[in-house]
Parts: C-alpha cells; sequence; structure tokens
C-alpha cells in the first residue's frame, strides 16, 4: 500500500516572536540559523497592530531580504519560514508565510511538517467554491478557519486543526494574536522563549541561543498556544497520545548546538558514534566522518575505539546553486566537486567511513571509490542509524520507497552495491539508547517509522491528482 | 622602518593549463579549487593560438562564469586567478588575469604574491611616458616586458624577472606561449602536474586531485618554465637562494587536502596541535577548535593529549556577502552571527580553544566571550603558531604593524586582554619541527619573518602615494 | 455624492488567440501593440489543450518576456493582458491574467474596464468563505464562475456576468475554451480578427495589423463570444442596450492607428482639431500641439485655420522609470524633463498650444511657462476636448472630482490658473460632430459622463475599505 | 582607393561644466539631451580639484546613472558623454569619458569624431613601449600628452593636437583644469554657455535649454578653450581653414530643438523639406513622413506643396534593446515591429513619404511595402537630402562605400528597388540653400564628403589589422 503513495516530502523551519519592537529583524536573525532546515525560499510577515505585512522569495535568507525589505516590515509581531529545496523547484506562491487578506482581517500561516490528508481535505473544500491560490497543504488550514462560523479566532484555529492529519508545528498570526500549535504526537519540534518581555518561538533552540533568548520550554504535543497582548495563554486542542519525534532530526537534520526534547544534538550524534563503535568491531587506521553532519558520529566512534579520527574527506565551501555541474566526459577525467579526500591522510590506510545514513546509496557509493581512488586500502563504512526501509510521510525528504536501497536489499547486498569492505548499521535500540530513550515500545518518544514501518498516524492513499499538492 | 611601510596586502591563487581542449573548463575547476585563496574576484584567460581572450569579475568563481561565458572561451591554452577579498573593494580593472592588446601581440598575466618594489619601478616607468590601467603591481610586469629590446619573448620575460623584488608566483601567456616563474626564494606554493597530454600548474595540488591531473613537481625558485607547442622548457632566470616558503600556508591558509614541498597541510596542522600540547600542560576537560582552519590542529592537540575533542563552536556557512549585520543594539541583545557556541557541550566545562593564530586579538577576544557566556569554566586558548610581531609584505594580509597586537603586547598581557584563562603559542622551533623542517637558522626552507622580522629579501620604503597601488 | 465614490481606476488593454501554433508569441505582439494602454506590467498565458500556463511581471511587455520564457508558453490558445501604471504600484498578484487552479481544472481571467459594485460583491463573497488572492476586482467573476453551480462552463460564466456593473471587456480562458465578454453598453473598444484558422481578439486594431491578421468586427454590447474547437460561437448574456464607448479612447488613448466603431482614431483627432478651429477664432503665428496625443488634432487645427503647424515642443523619448528626477533647487535653475520648447520657433511668435484635455491643470500651465521662458509672445491654449468636470468610474484615470480642475474652476478662472493668453475647450457638440456621431441624446453611442455627469450605468458609494480594492 | 577603408565610424555627445556646486548632475541632465547622440554607453568624470573620479556603463544614460552613483561623484567639474549604439557592441572599457592615473595625476578625456590617423599614431606609440587599454582612437591623444615633455598640461595638449587628424570635439580634464578643443575644420558642433558663474560646453544647445544655461558662442575651428580658476581663455592651436560642419547634423542626427553655428535644426529640416517640394512637381493626396527625424521636414514639404500632412506612419515607442525579433515565419505573417502604417489615412491614397536620407534602400524599401500592403495607391518617395556615394570618416556611420546603394545605382534604379512610383533627392545646392550657406564651393561652411567624395582632410588608408581600432 505504502508505495502507491508519492509525494514531494519537505522539512522546513519556522520562527515567530511576539511584543518586541524590532520583531522583523529578530526573525530574520532566527530564521538564519535555521537556514540549514530549508534553503529554497524564505519569508517573513509582521503585524503592527493593524495589518499584516511580509516579504518572501526563492533563495536563502540573506539573499530574500535586505536592510531596506526588513526596515520596511514594520510591526512588533512577526513568522517566518525557510523552505526545504525541492527536486523540481515550486512555485513563489508556494512560499511561506502564506498571507490572506480580507475585507474583515488578514491572516498569515507558517508551517514545518506534512498533512497526510491535505489532498483528501482540499478536494471537499473546492467543490464547495473554494479557490485555492497555492499547491502546498498549508493553505487547506485557511481555507478550514475561514469557513468555520466561529467568531473568535482561537476557536477557528481550535476547531478547525482536529481536521488536519500527520505532522505539523503551526504558526498563526493575524493582526492581534499569535497561535502556535503542535500536531498531537509532536512530531516536528518546536520550543518556546523568552526575550525580554517579548515571546518567541522557533523549530530549534539554536535561533533562541542566535539572538540571546532564554529558552522556557518545549510546545507539547497537542497543545495550543495564544499569544496575544493578554499574554501568553496554553490550552488543548487534543488530548496528548503518544510522542513520536522525528529520529532524523537527532540523526542528521537539526543543528548540533540544538537541543530538542532536552538532547543536544551535536551529544547525541557523538553518542550515536560511540554506540556504533561498540556494535561493530572492525580494525583499522583511521576514522573519518562525511563532512558536515556526519563528523560528530565520527569523533564519537574514533573516541570509543582509539582509532585516530582524521580528516579524510573536505566538503568544498563553494559549490553554490549556479556552480556548473562537470559533464560525463570531465566526471570520468576526475572533475569531482563537493567532496574531495585527503589523499596523504587515506594512502595506504585501512579507512572506517562514519555516515549518517544511506538513503539511495549513489553518495555512499561514490564517496567510497573517491576513498580508494586516493589509495586507502580498505574503507569500512558505518552508519549511525537504523537502515531506511520506509518512506517518510511526516515531512523528512526521504522520497518513495522505491528509491530507499534498503528497502529492497540486505546490508551484505548494500554492502557490495557501494563497494565497500564492511557495512555497519546501527542497531534501532542502539538508537534509542544513544539518544536517551528507553525502549523501542510505542511509548519510546521517538517516530522510527522510516526503519520500522510503524507510523504513528494512519496514512491516506494518494489521489491521481497527488502532483499538484506541494507539501510544506 | 617598518611601521612606516603600509600597504594592502593580499593572497592569490592561480591556476595555468596547456594542451587541452576544453581549457578554460578545466582552468574553472581548478580555480574552484583555489577558492579559498581569494573570493573578491576571478578571472580566465584563453588562447586559441592565434589571439587571447577573457572574461573576469566581481565575486565567487561559479557567480563570475556561467556556462555560456565559459563555452565562448574556447582554446587550449588558459591561465586564471581568484583574487583575495580586500576591505576597501578594489576596481574592476585590477581582477586578475590582466590582459594587454596591442597591434602586434597580446599579453596575459596572472600573479600571487606581492612585489616589494612595484612602487618604485612604476614610478620610473611613468615618468618615461608609460600610461598605467591598473593600480595592481602586477602590470609592472607588462611594461617592463613591452619595453624590452629583446626579441623573443621567452626573452623579454628573462631579462624583466630580475627587476622584480619580492615573492611571485606569475603565469605569462601569449598566443603562442605559457610562461611560468617563481621568485627566487620560492615564498609562494606553486605546483607542475600532467593531464593527458597537457600540462597544469596550479597554487596548490588540491587542483591537481579535483580534476585528475598527476602531480609531477613543484616549480623551483628562480625557475622560468616554458611551455608551447615544443613541449616544456625549464631554465633559470635566477641561481636558487634560500628557500623561504611563506609558514602561513601551512598555519591557516592553504587547503587541508593540499601538499606543499612534499608535505600534506592537514598532517602539518594536526602535528602543529600535537606540538603545542607537548608544549603546553593545562589541565582541562574539553579540546574545541575555531572552525574551519583550526580543526585539524584542534583534533591533533586531543590526541596528544588525551582530552576529549568536542565540536564547541559551529561556524554558520550562510552568512554571505550580504548578510545584514546586526547593529550595536542587537549585538548587545545576543545577535550573533557567524560563530555559534554550543551550550551544552562547554556548559560548566574547562575548555581548550585552539586557534591558528592571533593577530589584532579581536576575534579572540570575542570567541572568548562567546564560550564563557555559552557557559565555559574556564577557556584556555592555544595557538599553532608564534605571536606575530611583524607585517607580511609577501602577500599575507597581516597588515601594518600598529595592527599586530603581538608587536606590542606580550603573551601575558594579550591573554588578559582577550579574556582567557591562559594563553600559549607554539615556539619557533616547535613550528619547524611540527612543519617537518629541521631548524631555525636562514635555511630552514621557511620564511617566518611575521616571527622573527628576518625578511628574506630586501624592503623599501613606501613612497607618499603608494595608497594608489594594491598588490595582487 | 460622487464627491465621496474614491477609486484607483486604470484603462488596460486585452488580447486573446486561438487556435495557433505560436500563441504566446502572437500575443507578445499582440500585447506590444497594445502597450500604450498600459505599461505597470504585462502577462500571458496559454493553453495546450490539457493545462494552463503563465508568466508575468512588472514593467514592459519586452522586460517581463524574453525568448526562453515565450519558448516555455507552448499552446495554441492565449490571452495576454497589459496593465496601467497607477500611483502607488500594486503588487504581483494583481497582474493579469489572474490564473486559478483547481483538481479539477483552471480558469484564466484578462479585464479591460472597472466594475462599480466589485467591493459589494466581493464583501458578500468572503462572508460566505471565499479567500481573495488579490486586490483586483477582476477576481470576484473568478468566485462568482467557480460558486455557480452549472455545469458548462459558458453557462457559468453566462450568468455570472450580469451581476456584474460598470465597463467591463473580459476574456476568460479554459484548458479548452475562450470566451469573451463585454459589458451591456460597450463602454471599451474590443474586436475580433482572423489570422488564417486562428481567431483574434484585441483591445485596439492596431493590434491586428501588426501581426497581419484580418479584421472581422467588434464585439457587440452585451455579448458572449465562445471560441473552442468547434469554433466561433456567440450569444447574448444581455440585450442590447445605449452602446457608450468612451470618448477618451478617441481623444487621447487609443493609438492613432486604431479604429473603433469603424472610425480611425488619427482621423477623428484631426477632426476634433479643425473642429476646434472651427469654434475659435484666434489670431496667432504658429500652431504646436504637445506631444504624442494632440499633434493629430494641432495638425488639424493648423490645416483649417492656415496658421502653419510647428514643432514647437519636443518630447523626451529617453526618459525611463528609473530616470532621476530633478530637485526643486535644480528645477529653478532650469531643468526640465520628458518636455522642450524650441526656442527659434516660439521666440517672438503668438503660439496656439493644442492639447488633447485638462485634468489636474498643473501640466498645461508647465507647458504655458516653458512656452514663455523660451520667448513665445502669447499662448493660446486650445482643447480637443470639452472640460472634465466628473470622475469617470469605468477605467480612466480621471481620479477623484477633487481633482479634477474643471469642476470647480470656469475657463476663465482656469486660464488666468494656467497663465495662457486664452483657453478654448471643444463643445460636446463638437466634440460628436468630429468623431462622427449624430448627436448628444442618450443615444449618441458614446460616454461623455465625465464632461457631462450622465453616467451610463448606476454607481454606487465606495463602501469604508475601498482602498484595497484595485480596479483593473 | 575609399573602397579599401573600412571603419566603424560612430557619432556620440559631449558635455563638460566648470565650477558649479552639482557639476556631476548638471553633467547627467546634459548627456540626457545628448541622448540621441548614443545610446550604447555613457559616462561622467568628476573632479573635486584633489582627485579625479568617474563612473560609466553600457546603456542608456539613466540606467547608467541611480542616485547613489551620482551623489558619489562630487566636484565642481565634470566631463561626460554618451556613445553611439554600434553593431558588434564594443567592449566596456571603450566608454567614455577615458580616465588615466598616474602617480603624479590624472587625466580624463571624452571625444566627438573620428581620427582618421589613429591607427597609424598608434602603431608608432606601441613601437615605443606604450600599452594602450582601449581600442578607441580616443586614447592616442592620451598618450600624446603624456609622452610630451611639456611641463604645463596646457602646453602638452597644444602641441599633441596638431598630430591628430580628421574631425574631433575633445573635452579634456585634470584635477584642475578643463581643456576643449575642436579640430580645424570645426566638422562637428560644439558649443559654448554659461550657467551662473559656471562655463558649460555642449555637443547640441538642447543641452544648455535644458538647464537653463545662457548659449554664450559655437567653439571656433582650431581653437582650444583653458577653462580653470583662473577662468577661461582661450587661444589656438591652429589657424581657422576652411570650415566644414558636417551636413548630417541638420539632416537627421541633431536635435530638432538644438542651433547650429545659429541655425535651428527644425526650421532648417522644414526649410529642407519646402526645397525639396520647390525641386519636384507630384501629384499626390497625403504627404506623411518617417517618424521621428523627417516629420520637420514632411511638414515643410506640405506647406510648401499645399499637400496635406497626415501621420501615415506610427513609429513604435516601446521597441527597446531587449526586444523579441519576429522570426522570419513571423514577419511573413505580418509581424512588423518598430512602424506601422495607418491603414485609414493611406488606403486608396497617393502618398508622398519623406525621408531624410536612403544608406542602404533596405529601410526605404521595407517603408515603401508597408505603406503599400495598407492600401496606398502611389508612392512617391521624396529624400530630403542629395545620394550619398561617398563613406564618412568624420565619425557618421555611413559605413563602407560598398554598403551604400547611391554608390552604385542611380535615382532610377533606386526607385525600382525600392519599389516606389517615384523618387526624388534634394540637390546639392538645394541643400546649402536650404540650411542657409551660400554656395557649393569649397568654402560653403559644410561637409559635403558623402555626397560629393571632397573630404576637407586628407584620408589614410586603414592598415590590416585595422578591424581592432573602434572610432568614437
Amino acid at each position: 500500500m505504502l508505495a502507491e503513495i508519492k509525494g514531494l516530502n519537505e522539512e522546513c523551519g519556522v520562527f515567530g516572536i511576539w511584543g518586541h519592537s524590532n520583531a522583523a529583524q529578530m526573525t530574520y536573525y532566527g530564521l538564519h540559523s535555521l537556514q540549514h532546515r530549508g534553503q529554497e525560499g524564505a519569508g517573513i510577515v509582521v503585524t503592527d497592530g493593524e495589518r499584516l505585512k511580509g516579504t518572501k522569495g526563492h533563495g536563502l535568507v540573506n539573499e530574500v531580504f535586505d536592510g531596506e525589505k526588513l526596515n520596511d516590515l514594520t510591526g512588533t509581531g512577526a513568522i517566518g519560514h525557510v523552505r526545504y529545496t525541492t527536486a523540481g523547484g515550486g512555485g513563489f506562491e508556494n512560499i511561506q508565510p502564506l498571507l490572506f487578506h480580507s475585507q474583515t482581517g488578514s491572516l498569515a500561516l507558517a508551517h514545518n511538517g506534512n498533512l497526510v490528508n491535505a489532498s483528501q481535505l482540499r478536494r471537499q473544500l473546492e467543490s464547495q467554491g473554494s479557490i485555492f491560490q497555492t499547491t502546498s497543504d498549508t493553505e487547506v488550514l485557511a481555507h478550514l478557519i475561514r469557513k468555520s462560523g466561529f467568531t473568535s479566532m482561537k476557536d477557528k484555529v481550535k476547531y478547525a486543526l482536529p481536521m488536519l492529519k500527520g505532522a505539523y508545528a503551526f504558526l498563526v498570526m493575524t493582526e492581534t494574536e499569535l497561535m502556535v500549535a503542535l500536531d498531537p504526537n509532536g512530531m516536528r519540534p518546536l520550543s518556546l522563549a523568552r526575550l525580554g518581555d517579548a515571546y518567541v518561538i522557533a523549530s530549534e533552540t539554536c535561533a533562541f541561543d542566535l539572538i540571546g533568548a532564554e529558552y522556557l520550554r518545549d510546545v507539547e504535543p497537542g497543545e495550543l498556544v495564544v499569544i496575544n497582548q493578554e499574554g501568553l495563554h496554553s490550552e488543548r486542542f487534543a488530548t496528548p497520545t503518544n510522542q513520536a519525534m522525528c529520529s532524523m532530526e537527532y540523526i542528521y537534520f537539526s543543528r548540533p548546538d540544538s537541543d530538542i526534547n532536552g538532547i543536544n544534538v551535536h551529544s547525541a550524534r557523538k553518542r550515536l558514534g560511540k554506540q556504533l563503535a561498540k556494535e561493530t568491531n572492525i580494525e583499522a587506521d583511521v576514522v573519518t566522518g562525511v563532512p558536515d553532519s556526519s563528523i560528530s558520529a565520527a569523533i564519537g566512534f574514533a573516541e570509543e575505539s582509539g582509532i585516530p579520527y582524521e580528516m579524510g574527506l573536505i566538503k568544498n565551501r563553494y559549490v553554490g546553486r549556479t556552480f556548473i555541474q562537470p559533464t560525463q566526459e570531465m566526471r570520468e577525467q576526475g572533475v569531482k566537486m563537493k567532496l574531495s579526500p585527503v589523499r596523504k591522510v587515506v594512502e595506504g590506510k585501512r579507512v572506517i567511513m562514519v555516515d549518517d545514513s544511506i538513503v539511495r546509496g549513489t553518495t555512499s557509493k561514490r564517496i567510497v571509490k573517491l576513498l580508494k581512488e586516493a589509495g586507502a586500502k580498505e574503507v569500512h563504512v558505518c552508519i549511525s542509524s537504523p537502515p531506511i526501509k520506509h518512506p517518510c510521510f511526516y515531512g523528512i525528504d526521504t522520497s518513495t520507497q522505491e528509491e530507499l536501497i534498503s528497502a529492497f536489499h540486505s546490508p551484505e547486498e548494500l554492502c557490495e552495491i557501494i563497494g565497500a569492505d564492511s557495512l555497519t548499521f546501527l542497531s534501532e535500540e542502539g538508537l534509542l539508547k544513544a539518544i536517551g530513550r528507553e525502549s523501542t515500545d510505542s511509548n519510546c518518544g521517538q517516530c522510527l517509522a522510516c526503519f520500522s514501518g510503524k507510523y504513528p498516524t494512519e496514512i491516506y492513499p494518494a489521489e491521481n491528482d497527488q502532483s499538484k499538492t506541494v507539501k510544506s
């Protein structure tokens, strides 16, 4: 059944602030620290108490905004969004926050996650005459809110949210209120902080550190936080169910200096590396990590195993979007971008190459080849996560099952495919232990669906024109 | 006397190729791998045997060139240049390679290094009616060549070079020849490789690895290499003197995967860290390095000392040229770009912070403050090079002596200024030993002028309008 | 009552083509010939029978489109739009054609004219949960169509149109049909032509001449034309009422080479000038016209009066959007852009200056001053239209009544205000006669509302948040 | 002999001001009014008494400059230049003013005209070691000045100018002086004015009108004007010879509101049309002019002949540089840019089409075809200048002799080639009479070389690599 379901999954980052005289500037810096969560586009909407005003665009935060644009965004409340680079691009209108005006008031939405019933809801709304502006699943919430008969915006939001299924961290802003909601499984990170008198919300705590805000607590699964001139008010739109925080946030997605559910990401990664070293027993001369996301794990592995850590691979910092890719002919001649092996480090050595995950296997294969061509005697690939066998419907771009090489190949077969001398995956138990969770039962606090196929929510088969819907 | 001498010193990177059907494309990739040597501007000039044609511009290699521009540069010989970001910018005309047309033939020049008598030579040439197009010291060589009475280009170059003083790695290209020259002290790295039938020259060997070229040898001090349809021909325009390779190339400037004089840079840096650990004796909980250039040294330090290496500082990858800097008011509120401390890693810890050098002290002071604000109990700064007390006149941007904080302050005073709990510099002996050289006498093969004040060449006092001259 | 009504009125141009292999390219050229009708923005939507695809942007047609963008717009049906420059700019989303996607099909709209009940309709639709994407009055029709319960698109459109009040020439395109509708008063020009097997629709016939299409007939008031694979089919959504073609189309708005209702615009203007000469009796040495729109009338005036026509004013062709306007101080020093008097032509002369209309009087005052400073002995202003005393609600930017100087000042007062030696307006009878219409009764075929205050449709007082609605 | 001589001839415009607090802004407006003389590029150099500073770029004046750039150009003296669009483009470095720095002072040059011995002088200078920065003939003067042994800049210029042959109006500016020179034949217009205490120099008097400057006099042939803090000082670097003002300046190049040698251009053109009417005797229904340059002549023709003037052709104002040209296939379908016939004006009529000149004949042929396709019964082409049979070496782009259709075809043959019903050229005598000169002897004050082949200066055969030299 799962194989039927196609979709463009994305990860994103959200940031919000309420009660700060430089709301737009703070959001700019906040989004900047969340930039790793999305490089396709960025946007900020502010409110000055009377109207909403926004700017958004394709590219990095510092490409979308300049001083003039930021200065135009005067207001004391703001929400912002960074969007993941998708293969096929994506229209300007899909860049968030989405902003809707009407003669009775405006509404801005920013969303991290992925709704699994967006297509069903949209079809239903269109049959009633609604016109959608975007192909983003986020817009569904706007229509549900606007069609709601309730009077207060809080009630409109509170009764619209239960119609959504999937993973979501939503920021909803009107002229006079900022509302924050997290899905009942708490699948995406979302934290709350204070900056003087202002409240700050962000996908990752690294955004708080940057602007000097003080971490208060994580938003709870099923919680609706309303912030307005009367302060912060919390209530539940859903009773708590089993928390299922996305494991990939720890494994590779979040920034090492962020804490998720109170656990530091770099430290978790280093423990993943240590645990991986414990679970294997390879004789080697050097340990090296695939930059940037696997360096912490590689250092942990080296520390645990006693094998020295070396910089065996260099990531090129200057390969931008406009970089001219080498032709096939040139690639054969040796032109290789992005990652360079350090010949003198690996030449004649037995190398343990630590990476965070294997999705399609093509990258791993390429890196093993690079290291061998640079003279490595043996290359032992050690992966600081279990095999990914199942697609993610909640916002991580692990694509369709057909593309997941571990769905169809055993580690032994995969080892041969990527040309390594050995291939080791971390166990699920090891993963939970290293992160700092107790057990693998359904109550472990982590979503392990991409490894185990046990999804925390129901999944809907996508319909024929699903391709028209882009998830945020 | 030295304090009188002002100038804008710069480091750059050069690349050349002769006898390749995709000369411009190869140069594009070569320059890309030398991008860390200069981000201000880039240029490529090609020859198709009949005429020279070039493109250049401000910015990164992939900003200056696109597919169309590269395809226009048809030819089998090419030279390219990347230029360091200078504070005050620098005119378009100064971007290299410089290209000079005349009714009897054209000439392209690319230069890494700095001439110490450029101003004197220029003044002399102008008094004879020469009109300069740039404020670059590189142009002096073009005028010397053009005024030379010799018939062959090789002789024109050979007899012009001895009039230059300082550090230089020159690529000179005409319609039919590529000439390569290194100053008699060999102060800048310059290596030679083969790619099929083509010859390749580059400032660093990492450029060879990228395009699959095979390293042949380093260009020798005082050597003039002439490459044309008859192959490669080498002769000397100067007898060899004491080699004086710039030590900063090992300490922070070159890429870790390059080999300079046969010594791998990452390995040298790791040895610098180990040697530094040997020379000091600090009790601490974690070792952390200032990314990116000090990571190798920090890992070496950790390995030698047994203190665990941790990622205590994160470098932000997305801070581009157009990034809006926080105002003073925001900085006070905590907005800090570029470098973030990892709170959970340093909180309550005694931290050894390894950095490659201290120039003005402001950066070190800022990082110590960051770490302390993030909760570090103690911060011990360990520098993997000796104190920089003297300005560089050969192309490294260590500015004027007034700005060199070690010129006027002892390590103890400096420790207090930067707010560290201790400050350790590597010794000159330790530096040479770690790099792999024998002794500190004048024959050690390294230039130590910025530490010792012993310059390998004579230095000329700059004249009043020196400010008009930009060094390449 | 009229003074209560505020709004941003605009004139625009529309073009459509059905059944042509280069539909987008033809639309590009068509829009180009309608460029004078709107320079703020331009857009094209095409259909290839299966889906709609569009491109739009701020600026001129040749700024919005390049070869690549046009080539992407493959299809055999297309509609396009050029938009008038409004004072306060206008959001990207308001640029037309508007394009709406849904899971059951797409819809594109292009509109020339102005709806007088847009605000009322929008308010009603929003109260039912509709979310508007733009602040354009055009979007109202899209929502009316989508909410319609009819099955066929033709019926949806046919029964939605009667809810609209005002002036409109609408192009509505789906994947498989192009529909064309003109308001029951026929207030905007809209003509039909053939190009081989294709049908072409345009605001002005000059677009047909450019692409070599053959004029068929004008679209009739209240007519709905449906073009699809079965050919062209016409029906009426309203019975014909009195035609009320906008008189400004003849006076200054349309291109001289266009024919409106079978009357050539240049010839009509020349007749306006002749009629004006008949209605006045001024002794003068030269006749000059304010370029470009008044040249035809000035030549007619000269021909009729026997006073020689001279080029007394030169329009500067290079004053673009980015031109730096002179400061007040510079203006006093004489810096005058856009229009230059030809000193030798007017010096010491009695000059008749023919202009097409006076709205605020500021331009006329400025030109009289220019001519006098250049030495004109007398300046007699002759206007080839009657005084504009009433605002236009149908799309011509004659703004609010407060800004219409003739609403509050007699010609004698106005003559003094602008500093002229005499001021003559054309009579309403003269206007109709010169255009070629019979009488001034309500059946004359022309809208004279801005002169007479007799509006052909009812007018609605604008509501409080009217300012949020931009008319197309 | 002439046929051997190839070259790229160009017309340009120069402007200078000295002693004005807003020198750059005034130059911006001045260049703007000279924009018709060159649209390829523009530049301004200012002096603040201590240093020269400039900005230049490709495109129109208002594209090259914005408020920020102009504000950077602080100074009380300025020179500016606009450059003609050449077929093959032209390098950035050739855009003027050229600016040369040296350690002893800077020099800026702006030039209108064309040197006929530039190639010879350049070759000579290069053989002595000079390196040229541009391919512009203007740079030759800079080298001649710099190589001069004289002490004062005035003497350097005064003794360098006599080495130049051809047509030139030069502005030379140093930190402290502005020098103005006109060739001994006075072939290019150059006038002097006063603006308060400041002196102003411009290619055309329309620039004075724009900024409110008061015309003083024309610069005399062979005159060198030096303006500095001591005021304006005039001397001669050559004795006056026969003045030979370019006739094309009157016929089509200059702006109608300019006066050249005291003669207004529009009035001269109208007289050319009247004279043309006197010299011919065609029965026709309407007279129409090819916009913009032939309108004055057409009106004169109509006035003299009594045949009514009509707007038979419309010039499209929006065809910019980036406009997508119709493909051959589209042209056949009727897509015609730039010029549209007014069908209702010419249909069934005998049309006299007045144009200013015929160079290759292709444009005339195209317009005749347009008019006939629009229904003109007869098209009589009347040209307000004599046949152009000889190339111009002084800066007007009448190209090589091979391209001049009148060099090889009689008017009768040409009439057939362009498909007209008759073709009339103005006589040389008529031309001089209409302009206001006495006779056709060598002392008539006008250059008639392109009609008669009698060149006012010697001409040098171009050498082999002439193609490398672009004239200004």
